[in-house]
Order: structure tokens, then C-alpha cells, then sequence
């Protein structure tokens, strides 16, 4: 089982966004300069959250991608759903009724019982998701890291933020 | 995030081996008919089954495979690992490190916090795989699944598995 190395650099941007000033916005060759990532790599990742509704993309010359929702409304799973897709890990191709014997149709009406203890785990893994909110993640963070990285962290933000003139978005009209 | 399809064989692979009798062994190619699975396909997970301990694999005319503890010391969390690997699906790849501002090494002695918030997830999953013992997936099978299915799973298995010469293994001598 492996995660793509996507969710890391999301995790890490998503949390990186979550200290710009207001509505500004940070462009994604900021971000992949920030990490170490080739920035198309991240734009493929960047995309996928706007698409799920994680970040907002703002086009233009003070474009960039800011958070969609307050940092406390977005969860780890969110994030990672949003670059791994929504599928479950474990997928069930119905060996059971691959056999020799090949009974009819109504006999597998019911879900597979290892399958449903699969998905039963994964539910686990997702609910432990849930419960990590980006909010607590920038929290921990903050009183956590090293107090030099988190200077460092602070000040290429607000050396790449991009302030938008004052325009309310659709959500606040 | 994606389980390797071998899990779904080997978990219902070990399943079928806790209905063998005694210490009779079952062929890699019956369970690969079993499952309209290549046997070399299949042999592939029933070794890594026999090599991280779950089952044994019994060489000579007789042979073929059994499990090596009771189906009650057996888990999930046992087959996945010893299909998947044991590694963590969240590799973190330290980018927090790789950024433009090279802080020296003693910035980051304490691990990422996105790192511990995803092996923390993970920790949930592999908690949920390890209460589930392949007893009672086995219990659940025969209690829930059609009574049809059933009873062609155990003809198949009377039919294919190798009866041992009585002959007491090294742990029993
Ligand atoms: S048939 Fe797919 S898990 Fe049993
Ligand atoms: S540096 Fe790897 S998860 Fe933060």
C-alpha cells in the first residue's frame, strides 16, 4: 500500500495557504520553489484540490491559489481524497465467484465478508482523517516546529503572498 | 491509495486454508482454480504468505500449503503486511527541508507534524486489520454467506486438499 508522493506536497501547500493575509493569494512556482518540486508536478496537485474544492485558483496577474474554506472546515482526508481519488484502497474484483463452480447470481447477493472487513479498516484510516483538521496542523505547527523554520516559513509567505485589490468574493456579496 | 489486488487472493486464500483438515496441506494451483487466478500469479502472495510466517508451504508429492498458526493467531493486518510490505503508504520525503532557506540539520530533529497526523491515520487502519482475525472472517463466512456457497467452498476444499502422513511437525516433536 503507498500513497503518492502528491499528498505530502498538497498537505504541505494546503498548510502553507493557510498563513497568507486574508483573501491574498500565492502562485503555484512559489509554492513548488518552496518544496523543492518541479512546478508542474505541484500545478497537477494544486489542480486537483481546487477541482475538489479545496483551494480556490485565482486567475491574472495577482493570480495564484488561496484556500476555498477556513482552514478549520478543511481535513486531512479531504486533501488526500482529493489527490488519490475516492476509491477505496482495498478493491474487490469478486474472486469469490470466479471458481470452477459457478453458482448463480443470488448466491452473492450479499457483500463479500472480507471485503466488508477491508472496507470496514479503511473506514477506520478515513475517520482518523477526518478528525485532522488543517487548522490543527498549522496549530501544532506553529508551537511545535523548530522556531527558526517557522520564521523562515512566515517570511517567504509574506514575500510571495499576492494581496487582490479589494473585490469581495462571490461567498461574501 | 491503492492495495495491490494480491491482497483480495491471499486473504481468501488463507480463509480457504483454515477449513483444511489437520495438518493436510492445500496445492497452490487448486486455490488459483478456486479463484480463476494464474498459479503463478497466485504463488507469488502464497509465498510472501509463507514468508513472513502466515503460512507454510510443505514440499514432496503431499505438498502444498496450510497455515502456520491457528486461524485465531492470524489477522488482516498479518496478510496485508505480508503482501503489501510493511512500510507506511505515507512516505514522508522530508520536503519541508528541501526549500530555498537551508536551515542546518538541528531545525528539524522533531519529526514533520503532517508526517505524524498520516502515520497517526495509518495507525488507526492497521489497529482495525489486526482485530480482525481470519477466524472470524471464517466464522462470519459460514454464518452469513449463501448456504449454496458454502457447501461448494468445502466440497472444493475436501476435494483438493493432501492429507499429511502422520508425521509430527518440528514445533509438536
Ligand atoms: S470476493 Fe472480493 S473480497 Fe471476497
Ligand atoms: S516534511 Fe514530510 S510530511 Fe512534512
Amino acid at each position: 500500500m503507498k500513497l503518492g508522493e502528491g499528498v505530502e506536497a498538497a498537505i504541505h501547500c494546503a498548510a502553507m495557504l493557510a498563513g497568507v493575509d486574508g483573501a491574498a493569494t500565492m502562485p503555484g512556482a512559489a509554492m513548488a520553489e518552496a518544496f523543492g518540486l518541479s512546478p508542474s508536478y505541484l500545478l497537477k496537485h494544486l489542480n486537483q484540490l481546487a477541482a475538489s474544492g479545496v483551494l480556490e485558483s485565482v486567475p491574472g496577474p495577482a493570480g495564484g491559489y488561496r484556500l476555498a474554506r477556513p482552514a478549520e472546515r478543511i481535513t486531512l482526508l479531504d486533501i488526500v481524497l482529493a489527490v488519490e481519488g475516492r476509491e477505496p484502497a482495498f478493491r474487490c474484483g469478486e474472486i469469490r465467484q470466479r471458481g470452477p463452480v459457478r453458482l448463480d447470481a443470488s448466491a452473492y447477493v450479499k457483500p463479500c465478508g472480507i471485503n466488508a472487513a477491508m472496507l470496514k479498516a479503511e473506514r477506520a484510516y478515513r475517520t482518523a482523517l477526518a478528525e485532522a483538521r488543517l487548522s490543527d496542523i498549522v496549530a501544532a505547527y506553529q508551537s511545535d516546529a523548530d522556531p527558526r523554520s517557522f520564521a523562515a516559513n512566515c517570511a517567504f509567505v509574506v514575500r510571495h503572498q499576492r494581496p487582490q485589490k479589494v473585490q469581495p468574493s462571490k461567498s461574501e456579496r
